[in-house]
């Protein structure tokens, strides 16, 4: 182990990062949320599900309203059918079957108000449901009309971190890079981001979690609308000062990303995080360019399918070995 | 009563609290809500009632929809009913109950506008009644969209606080602790925590209370998934300085709590208070760890039923005394 | 005219107000906003609407909803009838006017998709403008659904001002004060005030207005639950330093305050301004005290009617005399 | 070119623009948006269609409404069609162009809910149809309902900006000059701006674009009522110092603001963003006031017409020439 990591390691935290000496595992996962478990309370109490079903994919979503318009054309069809079909105008009393089809339609058409009428309540029961159906069905789409808005009226940052980070030449040195960029067709300005470390020490045959602030160049950005490179320099002031190639690879480590942003739609910040661990760091390589002038010279493209890009280099050998 | 106590109380308030000389009782409830009554103005002008609507239970909030509802179509049926049920067709005649009756379902079909038909307007009144009617249902219904939206997608904090602060002992001195988790799956970042005291004290047969601040360790913390323990040591720059068991017991005492994180599914701040008073301090105690590894140690596990366990310990004799 | 005032007018302004020296009148209204016409562009561009509609008091914007509602139905009304009735179902043709009655309900019915079908579309064009109806009448309340929401959800400070400023004593010298205080059930914390003067002045028989920062005591507040008194103390850095009674009586003064606070509910900042023009200070009161211990001694009483209530005192020699 | 310019050359870039060396031309366009393309990943990843309906002009977002309701009410009419009109009461079956018709408007008295039941489904299939399209209508409004409150609750500035720069006379030198006004009925307090450029520089024959942030006289404003003159005075510490009047005219130029206010009734911070380049600079020119007080001197008049209208004036010898 290279004698500038030995030194290190004797130094505090430098980091207070909500993680402790027993926390275990990847601290933030690649999507950037916390590898935290929770346990205890009860489970309705533990989960927020507004927060849920803002986090469903698009498909789940859907697929969760359409299920639960089925079911609750299913619960009130069987209601009506417990209630009896007499008290319903217009039902096919051919048999049982289509009795509890068409009662289920006009479930479907009182729960979304379409209301036709071809079939109608006309008993005190069948009428009182009807009633509460119909209100319930309102309320329904309320909350859904809320819930597409929550889901889509979310601010988000829509960053593309590359998949990888590389230890580059830079300047004298070496530095840590990694790139992201904005994929979507948002406005973000006054980018800025955090970098910090955690690295897993053994020290008297007892292993601990040493968090550091990483430096980064050019910390803050005006327009991030080209892809952005986080350049974190390997001098005496890294805690990665003087780790060599196996070093980065044995070592457990593991680089944590925080990225904030002003989205002129949203008129919001946005956030977005990410972490890389040892296994996603590619010592003696650099990125590729990624963006060009466009033929007339006029625009800049931005090729995102480059980001991963990179080719291997050689590293000048470090200073603090 | 403590030397360093004495000193202290000839000290200027260091707080600007908000509250006064003359304020009574607790100042800040558990909830994190001022204890403060107001009067004067008129009550209508004193709610607003859409806060009253945030802040309802949900059972409480879907109670007074469902009883607004029914009321709406109670005093529609009875306008119908004074028009005279000639002005509205298919309506079962037989007895004036079941005409009531049969009103009262067509008020409803008309306020969720699911108008099946077999009940409907045809004198003038009535139909201008139901013209009113099925508007108001509209808005009414986009009015409980905009509270349900309102509820749901209010930015809160879900953090759990200890029940109880304790007295342990901290590096070489005492310190007043107290811990805090957030308990859904939210994902809070950047979170930072101010503290401060209200102390009561009398003074040549005068009773008035002062407010400081109190210094805390690591303030600000980046991550917030695990348990974040607060810690205020009682060193000679804090007013508990030299304060013994007895004193935490008999002098009016409340510990403000504010703590304010970044939510980043509602990419907005959140806050949450809350205060501990005299009662709820125990001297002597240290709380026990409340996350661990899981099985596989690839994650964390934070159990929420141990917030507020703790185990009783010795204090070194306070510098102070 | 005190020396003191005579020296400051040869100072710069100290404050970058926004207006400048051909602006006249008051500069900021009693609600807060500028006295400023807009001409030029063109009215729609000028007006944004939505603003305007959340500024609208609550009973104009039922009005505007009610009277758009019968506007539509009219329109929609005639363009049936000149379609002819009998393209639609069930009108009762006993004559013109029973006609036009029967088509515009008919067009509420369709309007709010209440749909009973005793009227009913049959031929193309009537269905047509049904067909457009029922998707204009759906949009309308989409709209209608937002403007709601935007009304009772945009964050408000709720603060009421004490109408008049007064001049004070304050420890050796005066100072001039006025209080606020929050007067819904709405949570305020870390508010701060920010206090700035605009001073007419006659120079060489030319008049322009000098702008200058207010200094405050405890410009910032933890919770703002109770009332603030907010005090700006006449000393020598004070533009008001040597101002006697007639001063404040006859040059045109005008106080700008701009309160800034977060609110716990809407997790947002909130802010209210306001001014006081000359005539609105009253020289030598101090305002009465307006909250106490209730009964019990377990809470405070804020008593929002006596905000305004002041006594007169004395004031000290000022220095500057 | 003048001294001062070839001496700024070797200067580094003061500005983390986040545009690099190899970006092409104009890096704002005039409305702010950064003139970039995107490439790679696929289309519907890089668009936001959220942002995508925000942007559009109200024109093009109704007309998007109608066209797909149109389209969307062909598609069922198509499917109940296929079905077989035999599957719904009351059709017209006159011939199949009146079959189809009557099916396309009962698709539409489906999907808006308005269910007059003149046309109802009698058969299992077409009512298997008729409930999820009724579902389906629905959502599409609840979806409607988001969209039309994001794009009116959306913050926006609303600034005028001058359609050209200025170099004008400042106390002993020259500035460059431009003015905004706020154009409608919103309160903006709190205005900040940021003024940076790019500057095309050729050096050994290869071009390279420097970017630079400059400095204005009063960045910030209390209240942005009245227009609004930035001013950046082109001393030493310029990047345009020295510039005579054909540099301006020949050097490729970009002036990028990016001004941020307090929007007191969304209480939201808005920004806008504007770039001036060479072409819209107009060298020896002043604005002519665009504000005065009204008749009855009580109040200002803004007058937007005039936010471009400057007089020719002749420019001091520059300092630095």
């Amino acid at each position: 182990m290279a004698r500038g990591f030995r030194k290190r390691i004797h130094q505090e935290n430098t980091e207070n990062s909500g993680f402790g000496a027993s926390a275990s595992g990847r601290f933030i996962n690649k999507d950037g949320l916390p590898n935290v478990q929770r346990k205890g309370v009860n489970v309705f109490n533990r989960l927020s599900w507004y927060h849920t079903m803002l986090n469903l994919s698009s498909f789940r979503f859907i697929s969760y309203l359409v299920i639960g318009y089925i079911l609750i054309n299913l619960v009130f069809a069987v209601i009506y059918y417990l209630i009896g079909v007499e008290h319903l105008t217009g039902i096919d009393k051919s048999n049982p079957l289509d009795e509890f089809i068409d009662v289920f339609f006009f479930s479907s058409q009182t729960f979304t108000t379409v209301g036709y009428g071809r079939i109608a309540p006309v008993g005190f029961m069948a009428s009182l449901v009807a009633t509460f159906e119909a209100f319930l069905g309102l309320l329904t789409f309320a909350i859904a009309t809320g819930l597409f808005y929550g889901r889509f009226s979310r601010p988000r940052a829509y960053l593309r971190f590359s998949d990888i980070a590389v230890i580059a030449p830079f300047k004298d040195v070496t530095a840590l890079m990694f790139r992201l960029a904005p994929y979507k067709n948002n406005a973000l300005t006054d980018a800025d981001v955090t970098l910090s470390t955690a690295i897993e020490i053994t020290e008297n045959e007892k292993t601990k979690t040493n968090f550091y602030r990483l430096e980064t160049q050019l910390a803050k950005i005006n327009t991030l609308a080209l892809n952005w490179t986080i350049v974190h320099k390997i001098d005496e002031n890294s805690p990665f000062y003087g780790f060599s190639e196996d070093d980065f690879r044995n070592i457990n480590i593991e680089i944590i990303v925080h990225v904030r942003a002003f989205d002129e739609v949203f008129s919001n910040t946005v956030v977005q995080r990410s972490s890389y661990a040892s296994r996603e760091i590619v010592y003696g390589a650099k990125f590729t360019p990624m963006y060009y002038p466009n033929k007339e010279h006029q625009s800049t493209v931005l090729n995102l399918d480059k980001i991963n890009e990179y080719e291997k280099v050689d590293l000048p050998v470090s200073a603090g070995e």
